[in-house]
C-alpha cells in the first residue's frame, strides 16, 4: 500500500515546457536583427545552464538569463526598448493561463478518494503556489512541497519530513532526471508519464538496469488503474 | 510554555537590508548620466513595489525590477554594457558573504538547548537555502520554511501544519509588518528587535492597542532571557 503519491506538476499536470518553447520563439525573433536563430538558442540555454547555480529554476531565473543572453547576443548593442520587450515575455509567462493536461484532473479527483496526495515541484515559490492556486487542483493535495531542486537529497528530507518508507510512496512524473531516478534510487515507486517536450537539461538516459524499475504510461487517464494494480501487487513499479 | 521559538532570517538573524541599501547605491552612481539621485530612488522603489504581486520578495525579484527601472530611467537609452553591470549588481548580492548580527549565533545556540527552533522567512527559496547552509546555523533549526509571504494567513498555516496552538508560538524578528503584527492577531508571542534600517515597505506604524502584545529588545543578547522569564509567567509577550 502506498502513504503518499506524489505528483509533479509542471509538464505532469498542466502545461510549461510548452510555454518556454514558444517564449523562446519570440526571444529568438526580437535578437533577430542580431545573430542566427541556432545561436540565439545556444547562448540562451548555455546562460541558463551557467546561472542554474545561483538562479535555481523557474521564470524569474529564465528572465535574467534571457536579459543577459540579449546583451551577448547583440554585442551590448541591444536597446533599451528591445530589452523592455525581453522583460515582458518574461511578465507574460508568469500571467499565462495554466492549462491542464488531459485527464489530469480527473485522475487526480479519482485518486484523492483512496490516495494521500502531494503536489512536489521546483520552481520560484511565487509562481507555482500562483499555478496550484489558479490550477483549481490545490483541494485534491493534502501536501504541497516547493523545492529547489529534485535529488536523492530533496525526496529523502520530505520522506523523513513524512515519516514515508520509501517503498509506500509512489512519484508520478514527466521528467526521468527530476522525477523518476532519484526516486527508484532511493527504493521508491515511479510512474514516468512523458510530455512531448523535453527540456534539454531534464533529459537523461536510464541505465538498463533503472528501466526495469519504473512503469512508464502514456497519459495521466492510465494512472488510477495501475495504481490499482500496484497496490494488489499484480505489478512490479 | 513554548512549542516552537520561530526566527526571521534577514535582518533578524543576519545583515540583509544593509546589503539592498548598499547596492541601490550603485545602482544610482550607475545611472547618475540619465537622472537624479532621488528620481532614481523613487522609480526604483515605485517599480518594486508594481512588480511585488507578480515577483515576489527576494534578489531575483529586485534584480529584475533594477533592470526595468534602467530603462525607465533613460528613456530607454541605456547601454548592453550598462544593463549588464545592473545585472552583475543583482549577482553579486546572491554571492555576498552571510554577516551574522551581533549575538546570533550565541542566541540560538543557547536557545536551541531548550526548545524547538523554526526558521521562517520569505524571498528567493534557493537564495534562502544558500544563506541558511552558509550562515552556520542551520544546525540549531528543527524547522525551516521559506515562505512567499508573511501574513496572517500563512503564519496560520504553518501553525497548522506542526499543530502548535497560536499561545505557545513565538515569533521574533526586526519587522512589525512581517513578524510581529500577523502573529499577534493570531494570539501568538512576539519579540520584534529592530534593525538600524527599515525597508519603506516594511515600516507600518502599529496602534497603541497593538503595541502593548508584543515586547521589544535592543538586540537578540538578551531574547534568552527575555524566553526565561516569559516562560515563568514573569512577563506578557
Amino acid at each position: 500500500m502506498l502513504d503518499i503519491i506524489a505528483f509533479d506538476a509542471d509538464d505532469t499536470l498542466w502545461h510549461t515546457e510548452s510555454l518556454y518553447a514558444e517564449t523562446q520563439a519570440k526571444f529568438a525573433r526580437l535578437l533577430e536583427p542580431y545573430q542566427a536563430a541556432e545561436a540565439i538558442a545556444a547562448v540562451l540555454h548555455a546562460t541558463e545552464m551557467r546561472n542554474l547555480g545561483d538562479l535555481g529554476y523557474g521564470i524569474k531565473a529564465f528572465t535574467l538569463s534571457m536579459v543577459e543572453a540579449a546583451i551577448e547576443l547583440s554585442g551590448g548593442r541591444i536597446s533599451g526598448g528591445e530589452m523592455g520587450e525581453v522583460l515582458s515575455l518574461g511578465r507574460a509567462m508568469l500571467k499565462a493561463p495554466v492549462q491542464l493536461l488531459d485527464h489530469a484532473e480527473a485522475a487526480v479527483a479519482q485518486l484523492a478518494q483512496t490516495h494521500t496526495l502531494m503536489l512536489m515541484t521546483k520552481g520560484d515559490l511565487l509562481d507555482q503556489e500562483s499555478k496550484i492556486e489558479r490550477s483549481g487542483l490545490a483541494r485534491y493535495f493534502r501536501y504541497i512541497e516547493v523545492v529547489s531542486d529534485k535529488t536523492v537529497a530533496s525526496y529523502s528530507a520530505i520522506l523523513s519530513k513524512y515519516q514515508v518508507p520509501p517503498e509506500r510512496f509512489l512519484m508520478v512524473g514527466n521528467s526521468l532526471r527530476s522525477d523518476i531516478l532519484p526516486v527508484v534510487a532511493l527504493g521508491g515507486a515511479a510512474v514516468h508519464i512523458p510530455y512531448h517536450i523535453t527540456w534539454a537539461h531534464e533529459a537523461v538516459s536510464p541505465s538498463p538496469e533503472d528501466e526495469g524499475k519504473y512503469s512508464e504510461l502514456e497519459h495521466l487517464g492510465l494512472l488510477p488503474a495501475w495504481v490499482d494494480k500496484w497496490s494488489a501487487g499484480h505489478l512490479q513499479a
